[in-house]
């Protein structure tokens, strides 16, 4: 038995914009979570569903900044790349996103660090597209099974560092 | 009389997702249009209301890059900014708008040209946000008096350039 709890991922749909919202909590104060998305070497070990290999091209988590990173399963590669359009250090990180399989699709995600007290952390991201169909197969995609497995890896590396 | 057409702007809500669809016709081809939205020194004589002093801090419009700027009139200042998702010469760019008034608010942009023939260009923008609240009062703070009058200038630095 180990002290770290385990922390439930919810993913929402909104019923009123075509957003989804992800909630979850870390054993782990804002300072470091925010670290485990800004520090690349950080992100590339736990960012993405487990089997998969990521490899970072640009990780530049600023203000102005921008990302791209490829994720590869056997012989299947899949990019992804976007900018970061603000960065509040251990609070907000607002930033694009797009699948380069849908290369006209783009997101606006918004990450938000609250506080818990006690070396723990609230994150809620949320994920905005123009188009309710897009959003709800996005959701049907599997997500959730990459969203869910990143935060247990997330965990691991919270744990470790 | 002079061969320059006057061309509307239409400005249109969106009923099923907050966003706004401005559209509007150019007597100008693609590239020049793109070329406009690209150049600092074209973008600073044409953005926004007439009768704004409008300084740019940063322009770097290409895929990855960052704007800011200030629009002045008399002693008020008014700061922008955000970063440029994608940008794809003479049909494309989606970026991210920040009016520093409210910090947290923040808007995804994508401007997409389209080559109606004979030198002429239909210009489609739409701005996404995540609250119908939020998009209504956008459009009531007279938003559409800057949009008008920025496409009257840059109808002028087309025939100029």
């Amino acid at each position: 038995m180990t002290s770290t709890s385990t922390h439930q991922t919810r993913i929402a749909s909104d019923p009123d914009v075509p957003l989804v919202r992800i909630t979850r909590e870390f054993d782990a104060p804002p300072e470091k979570v925010f670290r485990a998305h800004v520090d690349p070497e950080l992100v590339a070990r736990w960012l993405g569903p487990r089997g998969l290999e990521m490899t970072i091209d640009t990780w530049d988590c600023r203000t102005g900044g921008s990302y791209r990173y490829l994720h590869r399963q056997g012989d299947e590669e899949y990019g992804f790349h976007g900018c970061f359009h603000e960065v509040r250090p251990n609070e907000l990180i607002v930033q694009t996103f797009t699948f380069e399989g849908m290369p006209d699709g783009v997101a606006l995600e918004k990450l938000v660090l609250e506080d818990l007290g006690d070396g723990r952390t609230r994150l809620t991201s949320t994920s905005l597209v123009d188009s309710f169909a897009d959003r709800d197969a996005f959701v049907a995609s599997g997500m959730e099974v990459g969203v869910r497995e990143g935060y247990e890896r997330l965990d691991q590396v919270l744990a470790a560092g």
